[in-house]
């Protein structure tokens, strides 16, 4: 039997450690077990001195100059480190920027009347995107405006002579002249990941500093995919407001017809949330008194939760839980952070898994093919799939672990910004600048990032987001990061009282109430899936515009407490870019390489003004993160 | 001291093992001391179960099934190498159409005035590509059709509605039928790398097969990069004709100022090779009665050779042999396969290393960044430096060893076509197919890819060679393969008479005599680089198509037998996907996951024609080719 202790080392939650204690009895193996068989980790690959980019490896640096010193083609640790660095963001580029290709295509569908599921929902956000873009608007119908945003959208992935418009566009003037300045400013989304995979192949770039710059372009790169996917998503399904809602694996319904969304592109899933009462009355006849039931799980989940307020079952290292269970009929998923072992898990149970994009299957699964030409006829199959597996669920096999917290999201830029000018009509943002210069407000915390199985789930970003809110930190969140803040109740005013320093709570109570909420704001305000994370970036570009100093000078900082992704390696890179400091909580692979791990943590400061913060201890990350924005407070005379 | 054995282990060049008698009396280490000391290497990584794609890893997957079967997340082996050989496709290919963008825009450049330094030197193939591609040349220029080529060619890096245009426009028709069927066609050659980059990220894509043909598709994107890269050469720098000139590290002047010439891209290396001569004066003024004496290193060497007749110093796993004969004054780079311990050799000795590409530096090293706008400038800074090194050279420290073969190279695919149009003026392909209908050629053999350090430089090249030879299997060669067989004298009519079996030399003799050659063709035809792989598909196209057959049903064969780089797995896919059986003679990280070596080696026959051949034995492997080749004839029942 797994002692309570053991259980409460794996997660702070209490309905993942009710599951795991099922899992456990039913010895059925989750991402802890694997974890613990992988055990004791390789040293060279956590400390990222593994080269495998040639066929006369695997290469190996040993740490302690006991070993080899050198690859065999000569390259140092340094080098190395810096190669597999690269190749990181370069996936993580991929992975976000695909995502909002993905997106671009459907818009572009749209505004040709080829997907007449997708109308556009946000004309608001469509101009407001054109005009940044500096796409005229004069005389074009909305579907005219889509298609030219559409194709710039389309055209930022090819290499051409300007700079990435969605990177180029969405930062501050500053920021522009130091990418300028070190080389940095990509081309083109995809042209930047092809040429840090060619930079950092066997017998390219040897030289660890210009490899990190050029992992440095891929990020920003990275950073114009997440900006674009968060454009497109609230052009085509609406820009999110305030939504309640609920979260843990509690938001599970016996009684209905359960059908999990997974994954990070709302492209089908928000589909599937708008049709599913529609299909309310075949779940009831199947039996399901409640009929349908959505649940969100990662990103996919923050997507639907912020804009049709979709319960979160669970994120991330988590995920598995779900199916155990016994309450999931249909876990559909798109791409991204979907574990395989999921397939032998809705095996075991009557769950039916379904994959749905041609780059992400699953051996086990079905696969109904998403096209956007008939979303709402597959988004009607997967949920007629969900009430037949209901109909072989075994009441006696479920087992819904009854945690379930109070969740408020949805807090876009523009919904923050709406909130403010409840306060200040004429200068919204001049209630947040008023109170981070009295120092009501010390300064902001962006927590983002996965949750990671090294790490108990959720507690470095619950440890955290205590210490920094009594310090009267304004705290953001996206991700898996938003997900354990939802879990643990700080998606509420309550929270807010609880845990907030007197001048935060001062400042989110004034904003509450005029918002017409029962309380103050919630302590963390969730801003939405990983790609989101941009919305916080315009939020301090917003400021760092209004008092006329650049990114690197505000009291804005990031962490990933619990990362896992090269996902959250390339955001990490363009947050320390953009200037933030920026921590993370588990070590990534770069500590092999000492130029280089002195170059991120510190001489970076000199070129970018962020650098990574690298602290495993929550309460010392959190001091670390108070210091940087003592330091930035100081810097600006406040 | 190294036994005569151990040295022989090493490399079976004569002037190999001289230098490497002094490198060990001089106690300086060598690639092949490197890689003694990473010994045992890591067993995971070399079977591919090593997965770093995310920060809970590294996750590792016994062989044995003693260990981990799963990683954390739940990937089997087979996702773990899947995913791994995807991403090593996929800098193969960036590193190739890296190159190949690179002339795009030199090109468009020339087209549009602003490099004059690079005029059009070869309208034919201009014409030809543009033909191909379905550009029309009615009224343009010379400078408006090479633009609207450049502009067709930076097209296929970006994603679009159609085929990638330099794959599609370069197979048979049968080909485009088998990749349309099995949605391996790529629209985009940097969205095909960023795709397969998406799809090997954590979460995405769990299924061995879905992941494999992931990789096909980026290796057609590899493919068409590796045309472009060929063509656009050929257009900017002539298409290669019959060359004599010399080869292995005897070409190196103890009485001239030594410029070595290394990397992959012609485009600084071409303008060194025409400038050169008007520095002569200079350089004999400086004491150096020979003047400037170019060599190449690497696939910018087989460059030059093919287009200026510049002798072949070494290539790959010898390429830092040169620097330590102490007579190499500059060695100029641009990028791939460039060891970063060149660097600490030309410390040693008074070399001086200069990079020249901002995506390829090396600590230590000078850099000179190359510009199209002033390369003939560039080209003579460099040549200049490598005078004034010579200067500092002491000639006591020079030790060049004697051995120098003679080579006659440059085998493009018009160059064959032209050698057999003396045959048959008006049915140039009569001649070859005739031949290989009735026996004389049993088939077709192309050599490509690296040597590794794994395998005795350049053995398993020159037994495979000698072994198909005698068997009457006309043999190709690219890259270092080529160079393999430079070293050895089988780029000559010498070794044709002495290894090749009666009816290829009987054949070899008649186009020989016809093309006004002393004696046969040489042995093996010197096609080009590793890019230049492409001639000999279009060699095999055209007689496919004139046959009317696919690829697949041809007597043709390819192998890499001592591969080392991603390069050389991107080729060896596509060359795979083209139908082709293809061998490889260092195991590639694969093993590990049975069920991708067995579709690989067995199962992609039923899909694309082509498969796997991994085999270590040279001889084996050769018997193993002529067993495939064989087994085509009696498919065409010849």
């Amino acid at each position: 039997m797994l002692t309570q202790k053991e259980l409460q080392k794996r997660t702070m939650t209490e309905d993942g450690q009710l599951m795991l204690r099922e899992a456990y009895r039913g010895q059925i193996e989750t991402i802890w077990d694997r974890f613990e068989t992988q055990a004791p980790h390789c040293g060279f690959g956590e400390l990222g001195t593994c080269c495998r980019n040639c066929m006369q490896g695997p290469c190996r640096i040993d740490p302690f100059g006991e070993g080899a010193t050198l690859g065999a083609c000569g390259a140092s640790a340094d080098t190395i480190v810096a190669r597999n660095l690269g190749r990181a963001i370069a996936a993580g580029t991929a992975a976000h920027s695909g995502h909002a290709k993905h997106l671009a295509h459907t818009l572009l569908k749209s505004a040709e009347g080829k997907a007449p599921d997708y109308p556009i929902r946000d004309e608001a956000k469509l101009k407001a995107v054109a005009q940044r873009l500096g796409i005229s608007g004069d005389g074009k119908s909305t579907e005219e405006l889509a298609r030219d945003v559409a194709h710039a959208a389309l055209a930022d992935f090819s290499e051409k002579e300007t700079p990435v418009a969605w990177a180029a566009t969405n930062v501050t003037q500053g920021r522009i002249e130091t990418f300028m300045k070190h080389g940095v400013v990509p081309t083109g989304i995809d042209s930047a990941i092809s040429e840090i995979m060619h930079q950092t192949a066997y017998g390219v770039d040897a030289d660890p500093v210009n490899l990190l710059l050029g992992g440095v372009k891929c990020a920003l790169a990275d950073f114009a995919g997440c900006h674009m996917g968060t454009d497109l998503a609230d052009i085509l399904f609406g820009t999110p407001k305030p939504t309640a809602s609920t979260a843990n694996l509690g938001v599970l319904k016996s009684d209905a017809v359960n059908i999990a969304l997974h994954g990070h592109n709302p492209v089908l899933s928000d589909v599937i949330a708008q049709v599913a009462n529609e299909l309310d009355e075949e779940a009831k006849n199947a039996g399901a008194p409640a009929g349908i039931n959505l649940v969100g799980i990662c990103c996919t989940g923050n997507e639907v939760l912020m804009r049709h307020g979709i319960p979160s079952a669970t994120h991330s290292v988590s995920q598995e839980l779900a199916v155990l269970t016994g309450a999931v009929d249909v876990m559909v998923v798109d791409y991204q952070c979907i574990m395989p072992s999921l397939s032998t898990l809705a095996e075991c149970n009557h769950t039916k898994l379904i994959t749905t994009m041609p780059i992400a299957k699953i051996p086990g699964a079905s696969h109904i093919e998403f096209s956007e030409e008939k979303a709402r006829d597959t988004a009607k199959e997967i949920i007629r799939q969900g009430i037949e597996a209901f109909k072989s669920r075994d009441p006696k096999e479920v087992n819904i672990p009854p945690q379930q917290s109070t969740v408020l999201a949805g807090f876009s830029t523009e919904a923050i910004i709406s909130a403010l000018s409840l306060v200040d009509k004429d200068d919204p943002l001049k209630p947040l600048i008023d109170n981070i210069v009295n120092g009501n407000i010390q300064g902001v915390c962006l927590f983002a990032g996965c949750n990671n199985v090294r790490v108990t789930q959720d507690s470095n970003f619950v440890t955290m987001a205590k210490e920094l809110a009594k310090e009267n930190v304004l705290l953001l969140a996206t991700g898996c990061g938003a997900g354990a803040m939802a879990r643990h109740g700080l998606l509420t005013s309550e929270a807010t009282d609880k845990y907030a320093g007197d001048g935060l709570k001062a400042v989110f109570t004034a904003v509450g109430e005029a918002a017409g909420l029962d309380g103050p704001l919630p302590l963390v305000l969730h801003m939405g899936s990983c790609v989101d994370n941009v919305r916080a970036s315009d939020v301090a570009v917003a400021v760092a515009d209004k008092l006329e100093v650049d990114l690197d000078k505000l009291p804005v900082v990031a962490s990933a407490p619990e990362p896992t992704t090269e996902k959250a390696i390339a955001i990490g890179t363009w947050a320390v870019a953009a200037g933030l400091p920026t921590h993370v909580g588990v070590v990534p692979p770069v500590l092999g390489g000492a130029a280089v791990a002195n170059v991120l943590t510190d001489e970076i400061k000199g070129i970018f003004g962020g650098y990574f913060i690298v602290e495993t201890d929550p309460v010392s990350a959190a001091g670390k993160l108070l210091e940087a924005i003592k330091e930035r407070r100081k810097g600006l005379g406040i």
